[in-house]
């Protein structure tokens, strides 16, 4: 095992045993001084981040990964205040619920608890290493930072901030460490390290999560990777169809919660899809259509043919997969197969269809006459996102500071035993 | 990958897309008429296992293991009577939850849904065929089900007896699973086959948790392993403090709840620890004591020295660990160290002290006055229990059919588009 694994994993462990008793007050003011704290280093923080900057234009870094990397006065206050903001959230450790007293007389009830030590794993965006510290902090856990060696300077400028911070509180040492090694085997190894790490968040593409996935023996937050279908039921209100296609496809297609296959029903597809790929194209958004939908669109500038992975594709860019159904049999069947089960939406008037597609379609977060992109923590109401799972146990879909949690059994006793 | 496992998987997530929107008269119907099958075919199903109780004697498996694998008239009917007692319990799936509307006016909502696919991975004990069948089939998963090869005529015979009753039933052919091969490597290739499998249950032993969390990429529920404390404080009522003690260890010591270390305040051990010896040892336990607890307990016939593996060793067996501490501190410290996280408990009448074991012991099960036997789904009233979790996340502790559950988002919109 690398020697900076059992070392920090150690310390994380012995600070998560305090952490997880932490008062909140003292978390909201280690919050505050960590906002405060990155404040006062801007010039220094900006400065190491130039530096990756200049190392990644060297290193021929596309623009848009650049842009990732880059910080900027106004970005890192942002983050500042973003940390406030977790501040201001309710603290969910110590919780109780499901309390009862059973017949013998014991009182029993489940308490909320830190997971423990988080390990995350991420890639370009220094924000990112503020971000989860403050989460993790807030919600009682310890965590354990991999950053992308891109932003490796940025990284280890803000978390020399945060140190600072939680330096000056009742915080214990070892609650938020970044590694220093850029090895990759470390990675590998921080994935088996069940002693030290509770649970993996990974922050990036699909190729990292399913890294983690099939290397870990630690449990893995996956998610984040969605192909996400519009369906437009034959009893479709157009007024609603129209907007609501435009957003999920056009409104921020680089997400993960943008659609990425749209399914309409053949009584209206003649009619409607014409003024759906209209609109699309003056958007900019290339339509690939299977056989039935290219029938209707053909010779329209924006639209080719589908090819055989494009209904399985999370396109992550201004491009639609576009399919004819001949009934809510065949969309529902559709998804079935092809859905990531991140976020998938109906527009219907029809009550009973609309019905059947909430019970049958079995995705994170399932939506009648609403655009996708509404799949996020903050729009939900969470008021902080860790992740968005696409896994079925623990969490699913936004998860909030709850989910970064877990409960012990608390039982209270006058000498019970058991008969 | 063998062909019997992409065979049942497919057919067993085709089974859980219909599962999961079946009504709960069809399920309780069903785990009636599988009830009474298992009844009706009750000399069918004794053969069988009076077939695999030969085999094992031939093999020379031990008295204990082929108890454990015995099928008799009587306990056929308790497992009978069980699958009725599932019957009669809710249906967690359709709960819904955390229900509430946005700025915006979209109504979002939490709605329990079965997991999926449960991938069940036994030894010996037939009885868990049906046990775990009921507890998925009611919860609306599908189940695979790989029993131990000394128990393959009775488990062939018990999944006969639900196949024809689920056959009769509207429950989906395919929801209920048996493997026919008895190769090892079929249990590798399950627990990584995420296509076809959501969650992994092992029922067994140590050695089978292990390989199971080591080699899957599903998750899996780890538990059942536990090196439970109690810690006997100065503050502590001996009129509660020995019975707890007794019934700890000896009620059942072959079961993970059971004691297996005593920790004893300095200031009461030269008082307590002898009465509580003499009481153990009446029951014939042995007693495995460090320094300070042997040398109170000196020339007691059932009193040795520990080893240095004693206060990490789930016993399951009539053997007790005992180490006289100086303080609470010393206790949180050792029950720290070597917990395995499963259930501990403090006697105390000291308030103070109770709110500290409480707040900083983060086991599954945490108790004042009170025998950690208690940590069990039926005592919890959870009403079944499919596992004891040891693992932080999804669930804790003793898990029922909510457990065996995760939830989807539901959004009802008007035509609402994000910002």
């Amino acid at each position: 095992m690398f020697p900076e694994l059992k070392e920090k994993g150690e310390r994380a462990r012995q600070a998560a045993r305090r952490l997880a008793v932490l008062d909140t007050a003292t978390k909201n003011n280690t919050l505050k001084a960590i906002a405060e704290t990155i404040m006062e280093r801007e010039p220094e923080i900006l400065s190491a981040n130039d530096h990756d900057i200049d190392a990644g234009q060297e290193a021929g870094l596309s623009d848009a990964y650049l842009d990732r990397l880059l910080l900027t006065v106004h970005r890192l206050e942002g983050i500042a205040q973003d940390v406030l903001a977790v501040a201001g959230l309710p603290d969910p450790v110590g919780e109780t619920f499901d309390a009862r007293t059973l017949p013998n007389g014991l009182r029993i009830s489940k308490r909320r608890v830190p997971v423990g030590v988080i390990g995350v794993i991420y890639e370009s965006r220094p924000n990112v290493t503020v971000d989860i510290s403050a989460l993790c902090l807030k919600s009682g856990n310890a965590a354990i930072l991999r950053g992308g060696k891109e932003a490796v300077h940025t990284n280890r400028a803000l978390a020399g901030a945060i140190a600072e911070a939680c330096k000056k509180s009742a915080v214990p040492e070892g609650a938020i460490q970044l590694f220093q090694s850029q090895d990759r085997a470390l990675v590998k190894e921080m994935l088996t390290a069940n002693q030290y790490i509770d649970m993996i968040i990974p922050r990036g593409g699909a190729g990292l999560h399913k890294f983690a996935l099939n290397n870990a023996t630690i449990p893995v937050i996956t998610g984040g990777i969605g192909v996400c279908h519009v369906y437009v039921d034959r009893n479709a209100d157009p007024d609603k169809a129209i907007p609501i296609i435009h957003n999920a496809k056009v409104q921020r297609p680089t997400v993960c919660n943008a659609m990425d296959t749209l399914l309409i029903h053949r009584d209206v597809a003649q009619d409607l899809l014409p003024k759906i790929a209209q609109d699309l194209a003056g958007a900019g958004v290339e339509m690939r259509c299977e056989q039935g939908a290219l029938q209707i669109l053909m010779g329209h500038p924006s639209v080719r043919s589908a090819g055989p992975d494009d209904f399985d594709t999370e396109f992550l860019s201004l491009v639609l997969a576009i399919k004819v159904v001949e009934s809510i049999d065949e969309a529902l069947d559709h998804i079935h197969q092809h859905s990531t089960q991140h976020s998938d939406a109906i527009i219907t008037e029809n009550y009973s269809t609309a019905m059947r597609f909430i019970n049958e379609i079995d995705s994170a977060a399932v939506y009648v006459n609403a655009s996708t992109r509404f799949t996020d923590g903050g729009q939900f109401g969470l008021g902080a996102e860790v992740a968005v799972s696409t896994q079925r146990l623990h969490a699913r879909g936004p998860m909030g500071l709850k989910e970064l949690t877990t409960y012990k059994w608390v039982v209270f006793g006058e000498g019970q035993i058991r008969e």
